[in-house]
């Protein structure tokens, strides 16, 4: 790293940076903030890649997340790695320099869930970019911030940022799949091959499943999963929609017994799923997720959409199908960093997740307005929106 | 036991046995049925006792229990125990006069589920009393029923008969509260106080939960739970119904904390539970059964009642509440053995829960009414209505 | 609380107390120190009772435990429980006057293992009474200490405090039976009749095991644990020494035969065991331990005895029977104070382990020394010896 | 296949075979034997490929194994494929020509531990080829056996006999991998490069450990591991002796701390694994794995070598590091298949693991003495030693 660096983060004076904050629905502005020293533990990281996340959206275009509402001027992003360019006074185990990925969620460290090592569902957790703790916890899309040392994840000097920045969406995959608890040699469906989805097929992959298979409505998703190595197998969930429940409750399960052939061998046994992951949050799929299930199997439910919803539950609770839930990560990034760290190793190459990126704060809107389509101008698929900052912050270093 | 016994039951001629057969919706008769002698590798048992469950209820008054129809007439039974009548050559280790739990349930043995433990969602599973497979596996509603000796747990000589027939329902429990793997000290609600949820909660009590609340919309059931030690400590729960999903989910969230005050201390913490095993198959108790668990908890999906329901799935998956299924039960006798045999260790009297008995086959009408009834005609609580058997068929030996 | 506690708590000032300090072998002495007052997230407790622990014994006896020496003087006891007597700044679940119990170990909660719930094997940990960390981490045998209100757990105004000390190495049983995992109805059995052994017999007993088996070679200790509950059964163990390996095999494994005929019923199947709580760490003890279990069974080590041992790995390997190493505890107290504080629910008198109480700091010496015996001179057996101190500090206040 | 076949072996006569048979040590013959038809319930197998494995050499060598001593004449050869040449009446998913893979322990079927899934560690298991039990279980060097179809598992039609023999050292690869129950990313220390070792380690990648390194005494086994995809790293194993117990701990810690080391990057954190898979039985090695373990670690032991070691006991239970006893396998052939069938997914290529073939059961001398070398008098490493059989047979046919 450039000797610049060090010299004026290691100053203890105020510094001004530039934050792109939501003021309100489709309300982006860059505003100046001014940045104290890191404190004792703390970080001060440059922000070099984000990436734009579901939530994120959700603020950008409602100024609230389902019953979450902004009560304040908040900056987004929470996908977030950085260069370190301040360092607390007791903080020993980093450099001015060093790569870093940023875990922004900090959980109160005292309850009875920290203590047994699932931060991620602490109730007092205080998560950037998400309005539920007030004041805000600010989101990365700031020049700087400080951040804690010890949710700060050192990287390895060849890895790209941008696939620093999707640590924090693997981290959910990990997190799925450690709680799936699913033995090598299984057979495994994912509906849904947005970003996490895709994710979580190429964990399920990478942890021994015996196949892999992913479901969507978009066609090209599936392909773009299988050509790339993130599933082994796809189905393109057909449009359908029944009249009333009972009708829907058919369809759900044509799919599941639909997408179950794609496994099926002929001549050979019916093939149900040992585990499905459910990343759409979407009714229909959560309903054709029990069924496509073998007794005793598993829906993760990872998707965050429809709250309420109506499900056969006596087809899930009369098999011992269980409902797992999956909410964010905990103790997942130094497996993250292994996991993208390796290469030729019949792992997907994580940095085709990221298909469209933006220079700049300024460049946060178009950013954002991209996030929410499924395919750009060009016809080519939107997955994961990353906005690259900080050549401007370099430049005045 | 008497020497009368096995001289005729080592011949190897037929007997005519008396059952009572379901024809029709509340269509019971007693019929001539030709009983061979035992395989070489199964029992013949004397029916002594017989409890009535839920599903045969159902099947009494409809013909039919859910999806379930019913083709051919039926014995029903299927919590029952007996004697050892006659013993197949090739049994080596049962005796004539042996008090046996019958297990009713004969699972393929050899589908993965099967191999690996799980028998008890088994797809070829052939269970008495259950019109599910076809011919139906009859029920114990007769004199005597050949049964593969496997799948009959000896008895100690001092446990009654009623108490081997409670091991079925109690096989239940310790299946469900096996799959909560709840360590010691944890706060668990139950709701429903019927049959089986009192042997759960006096399961969750004998496995060293911290607390265990019961709730009911019957405060006579609570309060039997709670005086006779099934439980710590009881709710009623109100009746109130709501004019939408909205205002029911509500209510749910109401019952949910208020059930949670029983546990409150003044000035403590919100307490909330570790688990909830619903019983009732309602599904306002299943709202609220999410709504009741901490993060990280588990609702116990036991109760078979409404197929389809409309959840707050949100609710338990973004809090990482999992929806666990309950399917009868797979290894539980020699445990139900133990647990019912222990006098004075903080156990409750399970032979309380039978609350009413009937004599002979012939009784088995009334039984069942009783059995569709919440309280008898002197207002007392009906529970677990046990038609005992087989004195007449002593007389006959 | 009388608010003459209040007075001199809350000052700013230096204090001035007294502590018990080992400087050698046998060499305990009363010395003055200096007191700050807490810091912001502390507690200053006033230490009232102190149970003596085989390592504090160990350091008394030797200057050393095993392998760890005494590199300065250092203060013992770490099962202690208190009374609030100062409170930092930034600390607001606690007040002046609250009893509590203290959890003395820190550790670094950075590590990996403390991020998953495992701090109790903590590379970094900081344990008050162990010269493992220098500079030590002085133990509670003074007036005062000043301790994280993150580690000292609230205890209930009714509940003594000699059963708050008791909590540590309750801490130990239930981290122990956790750590087995063990359903509801399993044979458990417990090698010594110590403190320790006696606390996880009985939370074996409390978490549902079917029976509980102690043995010990001291047949008092063992009538001391049925006679009060702590076990079902006992079985005293013959004094036994082989001249050579192979002989000494032979002898555990008749101690294991004979131990489990103490299940046998007449005629029965042959019982082994499905779990072996070691707590004496003897090799003998622990070759016994393999035997007795069933394949697929568990030893868990929880004695602290011989370094290095010559075991019959093969019959432990073979039959699948594991060896579990139990550590301390993380995250036991709050259960141990659900479990302590229950009354008449099948629950041991827990305060009965207590057998020996010493007043004051000056009385350490007479209490090392009974600790350090079997039976008093009166014949009574010696389990646990607890030193009550602050009736002076309260005096003085 | 061939409709030759289907003649001659539905024919219920009684069939002349020949049979490979160990005498004495050392002591083998070729012998006639009469093979019945199968029974209602087997298929009649022409064995095609057997694995020699070590417990195999043992009894060749010394007409025992450890304990067990051979007390009739008995053939070896218990890893083995073949051909489906007759089925029972009442087996319906198997055809004459099927290409099957052998499980060829038989459990009882009813004990506790069959019930709950753990048939390996059952203690009826009739196993062929061992003299455990007596009569003994003849072993697969045969032209033919009758054999459960139950326990018989059918092959893809392109997978080759010698891949369908290694799933029964395979099985105990997965058994051992499913007990460590390692979550994806896990640094893992494999000691031993026999077949065994080398299956283990390429489980351990396939399940998703980040980095699994092979520690062996011979470089040559290790290079092959690396070289060959099965272990990511390698470790040669000096060869040191001490000359008491105390020295050959230290020697033990120091391999341990070298092994470290191969994943040691400079400047990072000391590497310690989170298991350790111990395939060789030989204490030293024991030694050096428990040592080799991160606290909160496991131990594996699958090495069937020396059964009474001395061990530093304490340097495992104070860590909670765990010794996890594997033995063989249960319900790992589906799993096996599975595994061995997938191509181009970073998976080795099993098939090199077979480095010697011999021809016909006379050929079976020469090949226990090829079994009983570590390199071919070319210099060439010898792992699998695999017996192809039936081309005579099938001439006869």
């Amino acid at each position: 790293m450039s000797t610049s660096l060090s010299t004026p983060d290691t100053a203890s004076e105020l510094r001004q940076i530039r934050a792109c904050v939501l003021h309100g629905a489709k309300d982006l502005r860059i505003e100046n903030r001014t940045i104290s020293p890191p404190g004792p533990n703390e970080l001060q990281i440059a922000v070099r890649a984000t990436g734009l996340c579901g939530s994120d959206l959700h603020y950008y275009r409602h100024y609230r997340n389902g019953d979450i509402i902004v009560r304040e001027p908040m900056s987004l992003g929470h996908e977030s790695a950085g260069v370190v360019v301040g360092v607390g006074s007791a903080v020993t185990d980093f450099n001015l320099g060093d790569k870093v990925a940023l875990e922004v969620g900090q959980p109160c460290e005292k309850c009875e869930r920290c203590m047994e090592g699932r931060y991620n569902i602490c109730k007092d957790m205080n998560f950037r970019s998400s309005a539920k703790a007030f004041p805000h916890a600010q989101g990365t899309l700031q020049d700087r911030i400080n951040h804690p040392a010890a949710w700060c994840h050192k990287l390895p000097e060849d890895l790209s940022l941008d696939l620093g920045a999707i640590l924090e969406p693997l981290g959910v995959a990990i997190h799925a799949t450690r709680r799936a608890q699913l033995p090598v040699g299984r057979m495994v469906l994912v509906f849904g091959a947005g970003a996490v989805g895709l994710l979580i097929a190429a964990m399920a992959k990478i942890s021994g499943a015996g196949t892999v298979v992913i479901a969507d409505i978009d066609g090209g998703r599936v392909d773009f999963a299988v050509k790339n190595g993130f599933a082994h197998r796809g189905y393109t969930v057909p449009m359908k929609r029944g009249r009333n429940v009972e009708e829907n409750l058919e369809i759900a399960k044509e799919t599941a017994a639909d997408v179950g052939k794609v496994l099926k061998t002929s001549g050979g046994p019916v093939v149900e799923f040992d585990a499905v992951f459910e990343c759409t949050g979407v009714p229909s799929c959560v309903q054709a997720a029990i069924y496509a299930n073998r007794p005793g199997g598993k829906v993760m439910l990872i998707g965050m959409g429809t709250p309420i919803q109506t499900l056969p539950i006596s087809a899930a609770a009369l098999r011992e199908v269980d409902l797992v839930g999956v909410f964010r990560y905990a103790n997942t990034y130094p497996t993250g960093i292994e996991v993208v760290s390796k290469k030729g190793l019949g792992h997907p190459d994580f940095s085709k997740l990221v298909t469209h990126r933006y220079k700049g704060l300024e460049a946060a809107e178009s950013a954002f307005e991209m996030a929410g389509k499924t395919k750009d101008d060009s016809g080519n698929l939107v997955i994961k929106v990353v906005i690259e900052t900080g050549e401007e912050d370099r430049a005045r270093l």
